[in-house]
């Protein structure tokens, strides 16, 4: 058997503004042997995601960037070719990081071993059940604290996180408002997700957020910034609470655009007034450590059909640059995931 | 005995922008007599505080506003002159909101009775130990939480609120940087409060804090906003706290200017990055019902001489809206108050 060639993306350049498909380089190269402890994965699914913009970057971020020429850098479903490890055989299905190519060879230390039940997708492990539904969860459990009865309003409410963001939040018995672009992913949103309503971002947003929760608004889970957050953060109840997941919006801006170079946020006045809690986190800091927590609370809804999602999959690593270009410019609609 | 008239400060105006002497008007009106269950208080000192610019306003806010004609409102240390109340006697010294005014009448549940023992002046419970003490330690409890190591920067350091806030975090163990206006308030707040060091905001701030503080900022408190919040937003460490305690800088803005109509603070993307965690808080939400734990701490330290406070003090109560207004242009130097 002629072994098979690797195919990987390189980062080639690191753009401004918006990433260009010359940016990115797709080579083949020789596909790794496992070393002694290591595991040999052919890869099923990529993960594509809005994060993947700061590796780009050489910008201090809180993560190391991806360097010129290397490997970009993302999460993968794979299944296991060759194993010079004891906790794996061929065929098991792992979890973790392998970059934008179609083989790895990686310590089994570092892998997450999935439970193949047949009754859930393994795409799921990069979407509901990966890091963007771990990142809903713990933004949920720490920061948004959603109660029963309070408003919830989730940006970016049709894709990988606010997707699940908004489900849990029905789970605890919340009203939750969704925002996201154009009719067909709002009517997803409420007919597919359960969401209570979805506003078109595209519309007078202040006019339909006034008209759908004229109580205000209890939590806000912030993927997107720009013009939407402009528009929900004078709508924060007292002790509201701002999940500041991400600004997708905002993601393509020059690098080094910091608060004293470009002062374009809210007036933090209201923060007082309100007692706001503005708070960012990165779901690495202690999300996996809870996983397990997470991800039983979480099958069982989906199991039961109380947790709907959605995932938008594009076949061939190679389309992976442009999948990712219009995911910044929130062409996918739901999970965006790389199909192998 | 001829009965003393009462001298009132009513709220005459709304003002908009900064308050004028003609927004208030000083009445002789007849001295109250207490009802059953009342207390007769001549008051002896009345705190003056920059969030009395907010109750001059009809804008909403976290209290009511004064209405025209009403008592301006504010915390007064008195002396109990006649009582109907079974826990009050004539002479007890009393804390609580009697407002800009020469004698009040009030239940007796409503009054915090202080304990005299002659070693601290009265003027200091509407200080360090009263409402803006309170604050100071409050906010770092819950939100500052300055770790032995840390670095904290302190706005309006030689202020009520911002003198505690220091010495506090010095207490706990930390570096603390104060910023104030002008040589002498700086030399202040290093040589008697022990700061490590005191900016002066009319430098070149953002230059001062990279000198100060290379490693960055862990704690900001900020009493602020404007300029200077916009200098220290991007000095903040990752997991930086910042205590958004009031923005004084921002309190003559005309009514209703909120984060939609005007988008005037810093670009809130580092927030996520930094897992900044910011949230406004008002001390009379949890604050009063520790007050003991909060007295006994601080106390014992300002006995021990390991805590320092100044006093702006001006005599006479017709003075207060001049003071108050020079308070809110940064004018006085310490914890204004005003000796009846």
């Amino acid at each position: 058997m002629t072994r098979e060639t690797n195919l990987q993306v390189l980062l080639r350049n690191r753009p401004e503004g918006a990433p260009q498909p010359g940016d990115f380089s797709v080579v083949e190269t020789v596909r790794p042997e496992p070393a002694e402890g290591e595991v040999l994965i052919r890869h099923l699914f990529l993960s594509l995601d809005p994060y993947m913009r700061g590796r780009m970057s050489a910008a201090k971020s809180y993560s190391a960037p991806v360097e010129l020429g290397e490997v970009m850098e993302g999460k993968c479903v794979g299944e296991v070719i060759a194993s010079r490890h004891p906790d794996f055989t061929v065929g098991d299905k792992v979890l973790n990081g392998f970059g934008w190519q179609r083989f790895s060879s990686i310590r089994g230390e570092k892998l997450i071993k999935l439970e193949e039940d047949g009754a859930l997708p393994l795409s799921a492990y990069l979407g509901v059940l990966g890091m963007p539904g771990l990142t809903a969860w713990v933004g949920l459990e720490d920061i948004g604290k959603p109660k029963a009865g309070e408003t919830v309003v989730v940006s970016a409410a049709s894709g990988a996180v606010g997707q699940v963001v908004g489900q849990i939040a029905k789970q605890r018995g919340c009203k939750v408002i969704g925002i996201a672009g154009g009719p067909e992913k709002c009517r997803f949103v409420t007919e597919q997700l359960g969401f209570d309503a979805c506003l078109d971002h595209r519309g007078d947003l202040p006019a339909q957020l006034d008209a759908a929760c004229p109580e205000g608004i209890d939590v806000y889970w912030e993927n997107v910034g720009g013009a939407v957050q402009a528009a929900v953060f004078p709508r924060l109840r007292d002790f509201g609470r701002m999940v500041m997941c991400g600004m997708i919006a905002q993601y393509n801006e020059a690098p080094g655009a910091d608060a004293s170079a470009a002062p374009s946020g809210p007036n933090l006045g209201p923060v007082v007034r309100k007692r706001l809690h503005i708070q960012g986190f990165i779901v690495s800091d202690s999300g996996w450590s809870r996983y397990e927590n997470f991800r039983s609370e979480v099958q069982a809804w989906m199991k039961a059909g109380k947790l709907n999602w959605r995932e938008d999959v594009v076949t061939g690593l190679e389309n992976a640059p442009t999948a990712f270009i219009g995911l910044l410019q929130g062409k996918n609609f739901g999970k965006l995931v790389i199909k192998i």
